[in-house]
């Protein structure tokens, strides 16, 4: 197989196990050229991507932006904060816009969940959702699962924990759809006021006692303390936060012996991980940020294959 | 004839009518590459643009940066909100700063009118005008005429409306002066407040009653209804402004048949024009965008040949 | 000599005076490459640079992006404004994640002295500090060194008055150590509140009075006012600060006949510069933007061998 089985990725939970075993052997080859001296490919060429974020971003547009040019793509960067979306345009008409301007693909931040699908519906262009509100951040979900893959051999039947506030986390949704399709389990953990028991719904388990189920993880996925989406009364305190759900170095003494540690980014050292953990052998955080790079040159060089 | 009279582009109100036959046959030209796989050409392959934004603006600064690509130009963006002139700069010092690192080109858009000119008289690189303030915004006002030559076949005998707040703005007044430069006949609507008599003497006709000249002419440019810039007592109410100048569905069925619909964008749709109207299939409002690339590219190309 | 003592580019205080005529020499080279039609080399073609941003910046930004760009380099720019900074990171994860996605150079304004020494120690790519709180400016102070070398022929032996709010000043110290190291008497000028006693230990003499010294130098560095460092208490109006330590056109005509003016910009015309004399025939202002180019190619690229 070839090709991907959809136009736009718009979420992890709307791929195949197909889709997803071809993005990872895409990025296989990417990961190899991004170790050349020369890292870049022609490969989008002739292809004009734009870079449409309405929410704040670093990493994330930062990796995009280098995938795009390690495959030679032309690259407009649009920004909210200086945007005609201010002056009453509609988000199709401010998109239709652009595409005018033969752009051919689409790269969007927006903090409205499911804002990318809407758009899809309306437009020709490809689109990648680089995270739309809590709903998905599909090529986070992709690195993290091409990182777990890529250090211990395999996901189909790993036990893998993710911890913190999970309700407001499109990192957890994109992790927790990918890893039930490779066959792995996933053990939600976190406050109930961040973790309703609705998502067992979803196909996890779900733990309000982080220290009960340390001891039983292949992979933990710590997720950001997001101070800055947090409703006041989801707990009373950070402190109280790092004590319950925290990975401190006593926790991760109990962690099995090849426990693999994970976080999105950016962390809060001392809040939701402890600086010996984060730093230590069995973490692979650094090595996530390399891996989005080829993953999001795979998923666009893919996506790209499809139009 | 193969070369622009003038060395930099500061208004429509100075090119003569040569100039811009010059300008369109010359996006012509572009317009076809655009339609390209390969969308690049190598024209301003060893010059250096800066596009000196000292106003929020999207689809211009898009627009520009993309015609930029396409000529395969070097681009430098400067913002005034991270810039020198906070801190107590002239504008011509941060431009012959910026001169001094071997920049060949201005893309210049600035809250005053007239400010590309004063600059013009102090600079050697040639300036191209993005919009300053009320005054022309003449890339605009070229992409307009080209786009109405391209639909209608011809300028000259057509009958024109502009409808809105034309007192502040630079659209109306580009519009006004290249139609009539290539005889048109325009008919400026909208309401006293936002429309003095004083226009007549520019060679327009003055409308204060949309429904009065709706049923006679070739063309309607909808302007954007510009809340920022409008003083709070220009009109009563948004609701009154649409009732009275939008161009609604039903005031489009008292259109002639084959009425062209423009728009500049950004829209407010439901205010100045209706959904119905700006989708159908009268409305050149995206073509005027693809356009737009086509016409830059020529003005850039045009201008770098007279330096 | 072919290579630098330096992996990174720190300070001034921290080179060699080899280092310093290596950087010149190769400048030269890049000087003349500026002067071409084609501007561009392929130098660090295969390298991608980061322009790290904590602190705004217009000039000292545009310089380095335009060197990279004439250098081939790929480039990824970063601010802090929109960035994870803001949410809770440490400087060091910020950066290393940044590397993560395979960059090999760090150009680096921070608001903290010594924040890109404190990052040097802990990471491997090589770091060019484009300002470091009022710690060094290395690459301003060099095009300034290099400027006076290219009018007056030398540095070893002159007398160079850097004036104004020396103590806020990250250019005065840099100016500083590279004059000293070559050979020249530097006579620091400004306010006791705003040049304490302390900076004669630097190796300075140290003045209160213009008019006293104005007669006997060979370049006057005239500092910008910086109002936004400046506490209030510093001098009692700005009109004063003009009266006591501005070059007016009456103090330069107590200069010596072929004194140098410089000025690291943007300036304050009327308040520490008179427009006569920052226009007139023995202004190097605009040259020292035109050096800062070719300085900061020639820092890059000798850095970019270190590696």
């Amino acid at each position: 197989m070839n090709a991907l089985s959809v136009k736009h990725l718009l979420g992890i939970k709307y791929l195949t196990r197909d889709d997803i075993e071809l993005i990872f052997a895409t990025a296989d080859e990417f990961k190899e050229v991004l170790s050349r001296k020369i890292k870049k490919v022609p490969s989008l060429r002739d292809t004009t991507v734009v870079n449409l974020f309405f929410e704040n971003s670093t990493r994330t547009r930062i990796s995009f932006e280098l995938a795009e040019k390690r495959l030679s793509a032309d690259i407009i960067n649009f920004s909210s904060s200086a945007s005609s979306v201010k002056k009453g345009e509609t988000l199709i008409d401010t998109v239709k816009n652009i595409l005018s301007m033969k752009v051919d693909m689409i790269v969007m931040r927006h903090p409205a969940p499911g804002a990318p699908i809407f758009l899809a519906r309306h437009i020709n262009a490809s689109i990648i959702n680089a995270g739309d509100g809590a709903h998905e951040h599909p090529t986070q979900g992709l690195l993290d699962l091409y990182t777990i893959r890529e250090r211990l051999g395999r996901i189909e039947g790993l036990k893998v924990a993710i911890v913190g506030d999970i309700a407001n986390s499109r990192v957890a949704r994109s992790d927790l759809w990918g890893l039930k399709k490779l066959g792995a389990e996933v053990i939600l953990v976190g406050p109930p006021t961040l973790l309703p028991k609705t998502f067992e719904s979803l196909g996890a388990r779900v733990s309000h006692n982080l220290d009960e189920v340390i001891g039983e993880v292949d992979v933990i996925q710590m997720l950001r303390v997001q101070n800055e989406r947090m409703k006041s009364a989801a707990f009373p305190t950070v402190r109280e936060f790092t004590a319950m759900f925290g990975l401190t170095w006593d926790r991760f003494q109990r962690c099995k012996k090849d426990c693999f540690i994970m976080h999105p980014g950016p962390m809060n050292r001392g809040v939701e991980i402890q600086s010996g953990v984060c730093d230590g052998a069995q973490s692979g955080i650094l090595t996530q940020v390399t891996n989005g790079l080829a993953v999001r040159m795979a998923v666009m060089y893919l996506v790209s294959q499809t139009q």
